[in-house]
């Protein structure tokens, strides 16, 4: 049988699942908003992002209960320590959903984002989704080796990033300063919100295994 | 007389003191490598970033090491905390002024920053420093009062921030969509910098006080 202390860790990461699932639905809004000017879905973003600052501080006062209850010792008071850090991540990857919906609204009704740069955008949506929903799984079941994923999910969205930059900066481009600006913080955006989900698979990578990823992926090269 | 525990406290509150010394010194000169087209200085804060880095590193390994073996109470407990979280504030920050670094050696030799942007983005670098300066006081002299300063220096920042878009998205724009780029992205750099800077001078305040800033100030109105 688990003890209490040990059902309020599990509690902990249960909060930390529930913050991904939220982060999740924030950015797929988010892009859909982006893409198809779409202002009561950025509202809705927007003023969701709350929910999940909420949670980032009834993780933050538990843990901070736990430790002056229970004295931890180190392992366990390394997990709390690190799932401060995993909260503050989602809870900065909340923010970055609501920027790209502040974007969306700040040009609505008129779109950001040109037709041949959709694609590009929308799949930006789709892998920080598929990150953070990733990130979510990492944590529930300590996985390794899909927490490792989260790098190579990481270098397709540096891809993406790129190919956007392609686009902006092509002689080409016929759609003014205006739009450029917005997408270039937009793409800011989506790339930040990767990294940050990249943090918290390494965190748990490292809570398992004492390594951090690159350095494991460093031994398999 | 101060124990070794104590000694060792003060040593973290040092090591990031010196931290906020460099990353102030690479904030400057990042500031001065954007508006002079200067890559060698650019180089110079892109390598330096290593420094602080390795510091950031070695107070996680101090604060990890007092709590497993000192076992430390409530208060101390949140003082090894915050110093974790500001201590990745200021290696952020480090990276912050690495980008602006990066963005000037991208477009070498070329200026990223055309005539009548020069004076705003000289300005918020002085902010930027002024601020990264003063948290570093704060957490060296744990004075609340200057600690509250740095919220007015941040509306500051957000000033030319809001007068570096207007330059950017006015008609008279002539500069194309690359410098638009690489400003909308160096000013986002210094945005984010400031931020970090009221975290860190805000988690002072906090360890003080128990109240956050915002608290506070909204008491005195």
């Amino acid at each position: 049988m688990r003890d209490a202390y040990h059902e309020e860790l599990d509690g902990i990461s249960h909060d930390l699942v529930e913050m991904t699932r939220l982060v999740r639905s924030a950015m797929a809004r988010a892009t859909t908003a982006l893409l198809d000017a779409d202002a009561r879905l950025a509202e809705e973003v927007i003023s969701g992002d709350k929910a999940v600052n909420k949670i980032e501080s009834e993780i933050e006062q538990t843990v901070f209960d736990l430790m002056a209850r229970q004295q931890p010792v180190a392992g366990d008071l390394r997990t709390l320590i690190t799932s401060l850090r995993m909260a503050a991540d989602l809870e900065r990857m909340g923010d970055l959903a609501a920027h790209i919906a502040k974007t969306a609204r700040r040009r609505h009704p008129e779109s950001c984002i040109p037709a041949e740069l959709h694609s590009t955008i929308l799949e930006m949506g789709q892998v920080a989704e598929r990150m953070v929903a990733k990130a979510g799984s990492v944590i529930a079941s300590q996985d390794v080796a899909m927490g490792l994923e989260l790098e190579t999910d990481d270098d397709a969205m540096d891809k993406l990033h790129r190919r956007l930059f392609k686009v902006l900066l092509s002689p080409s481009w016929k759609h003014g300063v205006e739009k450029a600006v917005d997408i270039t913080l937009a793409g800011r955006y989506f790339e930040r919100f990767s990294d940050h989900a990249v943090h918290v698979a390494g965190d748990v990578v490292y809570l398992v295994t004492g390594q951090r990823p690159e350095e494991i992926i460093e031994e398999f090269n």
